[in-house]
């Protein structure tokens, strides 16, 4: 069985979608980043970056196997269980391009503006006018994207749009004063949110975990 | 054939490096950032990010195939040849997670630091010490992984390890001033850097693209 370590995070929700997508038993553990539980030596020991989301595998090729990064996981539980990841051809790489693109760029970007504009209490208008221009430019891109197809890597729903999801619905969330504006400008983004919204394994991923 | 579009960039040198390694004939185009060629009509038909890397390979499986994001442009030229990423198993998946972990995480802190301690005339003393002290906590997390096993996913050279090494490089090189002294406190990441940067692939990947 695999044992997933996260938090309500956007980070966090994406192996709780992708797990209630494939519809197979998993536990919850939760690790409270508010309390700094990804200190602790046990949580350490599986996610040595000190970060979630993790998981432990106790039935993986080769032995028990745990495994950190969000985009690892998606790719191992798509692997494992042949969804949302097609095995070979372009369907395939488009799927890693715009899943590498969400964590490498999407995330990380919308990361450093919640810790800007809402997280820290002492400011820098340099670093908020940097991460709310980057951000309007990468959402920019994905309205790009998903003007020309459904989902991100292209008529199928992937990977790709269950690591993003929890980010953009973050966006029009906790940063809704400063991107409220660019998502409501964005139809086929919109669009997008209300296709990928609507899945019922998505809006269970979405719910946990329950704290 | 492939068409490497990069420039002479840490991520831009991961492509180079893995073609290198792979032996296999391509063509370069090199893509100037610094004069915005990245913004060009004909690039972003390619890379729709604006950013490089980005690869054309016209023999792929079902046609003409392009694709950017330099973690997923190692996949598929590790699948491809089946080299530097297992094809299945935990060093498959131990080798995505450190990658991931460069992209998600290493990749856009190093940036991050670049930009306010290098690139940008104004200056934040908050943001500098955020990307200061994120980015010697990677090195750190790297230290540790590399005092227990000679590559980032353990026994064998890997994607992981061609991602991560020529950010590395740079933070040694343009972020010696702010990095240079936690790098000479890391014995693990030292030896590696050697180990890594004997490969004779990585020697010519580093020396490319030829401006
Ligand atoms: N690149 C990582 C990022 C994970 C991440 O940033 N996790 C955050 C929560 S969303 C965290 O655990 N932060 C706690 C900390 O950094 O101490 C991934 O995609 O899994
Ligand atoms: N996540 C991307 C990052 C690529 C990236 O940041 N490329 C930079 C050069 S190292 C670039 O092209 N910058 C130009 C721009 O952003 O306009 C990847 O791994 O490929």
């Amino acid at each position: 069985m695999i044992t997933l370590y996260t938090w309500t995070t956007p980070n966090g929700r994406k192996p709780t979608i992708m797990l209630e997508e494939l519809g197979i038993a998993y536990t919850i553990k939760t690790v409270n980043i508010q309390k700094d539980e990804q200190f602790a030596p046990e949580f350490l020991a599986i996610s040595p970056n000190n970060k979630i989301p993790a998981i432990v595998d106790d039935e993986a090729e080769g032995g028990p196997m745990s495994l950190f990064e969000s985009a690892a996981i998606l790719i191992y539980l798509a692997e494992k269980h042949q969804r949302f990841l097609a095995p070979s051809g372009p369907q395939r790489y488009k799927a890693l391009e715009w899943l590498s693109w969400q964590i490498g760029g999407l995330g990380p970007m919308l990361g450093q503006l919640g810790f800007f504009e809402v997280s820290s209490k002492e400011k820098s208008a340099l670093a908020s006018k940097r991460y709310r221009e980057e951000s309007e430019r990468l959402l920019n891109v994905m309205e790009k994207q998903l003007s020309s197809s459904p989902y991100l890597a292209g008529d199928a729903y992937s990977i790709a749009d269950i690591a993003a999801y929890p980010w953009v619905v973050a966006a029009g969330d906790r940063l809704k004063a400063v991107l409220g504006d660019k998502l409501a400008a964005s139809p086929a983004l919109q669009a997008w949110l209300t296709r990928v919204g609507e899945r019922p394994a998505v809006q269970r991923g979405m719910a946990l975990p329950k704290v």
